[in-house]
């Protein structure tokens, strides 16, 4: 009998995923969502079920996965937290993207009462930026420096942003604004979002500038890294913009008297500034990550003294043979691989499990990065040996 | 008996006009505002007589200046026109700075009715960029070029603008958008505001940029001289942040719907943005300016045959002793030297007169020049032989 995944959300992520699972003969696909052109679209080109459901109500979350073997979340951040506890108390396994702001981490205790794995931050980044600063903490001992790069950005660069959102633009500004947590000498420090921008060169892109995000989310207390960070990317100067912008008072939520009318200037901002951020149809884009991590190497669980540079460099462009952006591929394959992994028993750990926790399962991500190759979503990887 | 002189409006600029004329022992001043305070900051700086009077209202003007033998005004540009109106019905000689949008020669063939001298855009720029401009064209046979670049700056360049607005901000904006009419090969070419972006470096004060403004005026159809512009300056960087919030739509003057609340871009703009261009108090300002002519010398009245450059350079400094920014006193002098030429007798023509018409008055030129440099203004001018 064929397993049944739901997928939450049938947007241009759970278009993907939904993709993805429908290509595998072993699997039921049910995509839900509120919109009928959304439902209509994965139909069509993927011979998916769908699901008519307000996904903002919890109960209709319940009622959805009732009979998933497992269950995928690409949903709006904002609804992420409380869906994740929908599955929860569902009693079933769930791999989500929903990139939510509250830390995910606060239901583990009801998961592991339920016996659910519920694996959160499943994308590219947070994804497998997460599962490879776990895997470079694997295979070094110690790990001293972790340093997470990772960008979303149109192909063409166009005056005066720079920058198109593959995700929710009102989460772009977000970054821009929230303080960044970083890790130094085993200490959270916190720096202001956009600070220290410095130039990186990338092959096959040149050099772009990359700037302190608040991006390590769970990896600042799951892992005893004493240095890491993580830094988005975008091509030069958008990021001068935002700063003045910011400064300026557009990013501001509080209400601003404006000849007596109240305002809150994000909302014009967003007005203003967000159809300029949008992806025309079919427009390409790119996505850029590197992870380095710094360490002594160990073999055979044993450190050997050799002090190495791991490297992995994701570089990946939108494809127009399915019309899926690269954003899209990149977030919704990590999780229909981990859906699998789930489904074929691999992952036994209860709980609300980032995916740095699945670094240490045996093989895993070695299978992770074969099946992204196989689906085109390319992670190469380089060794230098320091000392 | 003492001439009377009334100043219309006691903000920045007609204080520095009511401080300059006080010091002559032949006038009696006399400053008409509405604010108490501004009125009761000039009699007591400089024991000038003081009128409260609502100057929005054309008839309070007609009252002000009824005992006048010579008016200057220092008004908003928004009544400018109308208050040159009422200056003109009360038949009294005026000189202005007020930078109306409207031309206002309109007036002209009233004044000449009532024969009243009405001497308009007589500040700094326009102003003395008028006059030099037809002093140029006096001295050269044919003039050829003229190139006019000016900014009022602050002496600190702080991030992120490195700008703050010595007049209203909002006129500020309005030379950022609206098209500029540079005169091209004998002909009015209208080129996008913000275009043409150069650098040009000024001695003691490093490379400034300059782009196209809408600021020859009057110039453009008195002077039939076939290449002609007028060029903003500012900090290299400025021109670039106000293209993209252009661009963005942050200077737009229609409304935008923001969550059912409608809204002008522009308000919102000036509400977050001009807090941040205004000059504290006794903060330092400079004033740019230079005009280049190009053209055949005349000697005696005839050319020649020579090509010359001739170029004259203001560069003036906040003065701390009186505590006046360099633009309104770059503003106000010019008005108050000619406004004691008219008490001389020294302009015979009516009408509405912009300042290049008073350029082939003998000496004139010169005794302006000599006044202001009394003052602390000091124009410099050099001449380079082309050919």
């Amino acid at each position: 009998m064929k397993k049944h995944a739901v997928i939450l959300g049938g947007g241009m992520v759970g278009a993907a995923m939904a993709m993805d699972l429908a290509r595998d003969a072993d699997l039921a696909v049910t995509v839900v969502d509120a919109r009928e052109a959304a439902l209509e679209r994965v139909r069509s080109r993927f011979g998916v079920a769908t699901r008519a459901a307000d996904l903002a109500d919890p109960s209709a979350v319940r009622a959805a996965v009732a009979d998933a073997d497992v269950v995928l979340g690409a949903l709006s951040s904002v609804i992420g937290l409380q869906t994740l506890q929908a599955v929860i108390e569902a009693k079933k396994p769930y791999v989500d993207i929903s990139f939510m702001a509250e830390d995910a981490r606060e239901h583990d205790a009801l998961a592991r009462a339920n016996g659910v794995t519920a694996i959160v931050d499943c994308g590219v980044a947070p994804g497998m930026s997460n599962l490879l600063a776990g895997y470079a903490n694997e295979l070094l001992s110690p790990c001293e420096h972790i340093d997470i790069m990772v960008g979303g950005l149109p192909a063409e660069r166009r005056w005066p942003f720079e920058y198109k959102a593959g995700f929710a633009p009102h989460d772009v500004i977000e970054e821009y604004v929230r303080p960044s947590r970083i890790v130094e000498s085993g200490k959270i420090v916190v720096k202001e979002a956009l600070s220290e921008p410095e130039f990186v060169d990338f092959a096959g892109l040149g050099t772009l500038e990359a700037f302190n995000t608040d991006g390590l989310r769970s990896l600042a207390d799951t892992l005893a890294v004493p240095h890491m960070r993580e830094r988005t990317l975008r091509y030069p100067g958008h990021i001068a913009l935002m700063r003045v912008l910011r400064e300026t008072g557009f990013f501001r939520k509080d209400t601003v008297d404006v000849g007596g009318v109240k305002v809150r200037p994000l909302d014009l901002t967003a007005a203003l500034m967000f159809p300029k951020w949008t992806f025309d149809e079919g427009e390409a884009d790119v996505t850029v990550m590197r992870v380095e991590a710094i360490g002594l190497k160990k073999d055979a669980g044993t450190s050997t003294g050799q002090r190495v540079r791991l490297r992995w460099d994701l570089f990946d462009r939108y494809d127009p043979a399915t019309n899926f952006r690269s954003m899209s591929r990149t977030t919704a394959f990590p999780a229909t691989i981990v859906a699998r992994a789930v489904l074929a028993g691999r992952i036994k750990q209860t709980g609300v499990l980032p995916p740095e926790k699945l670094a240490g399962i045996p093989g895993l991500v070695d299978d992770v990065f074969a099946a992204l190759k196989a689906r085109g979503v390319t992670y190469t990887a380089h060794e230098t040996v320091l000392s």
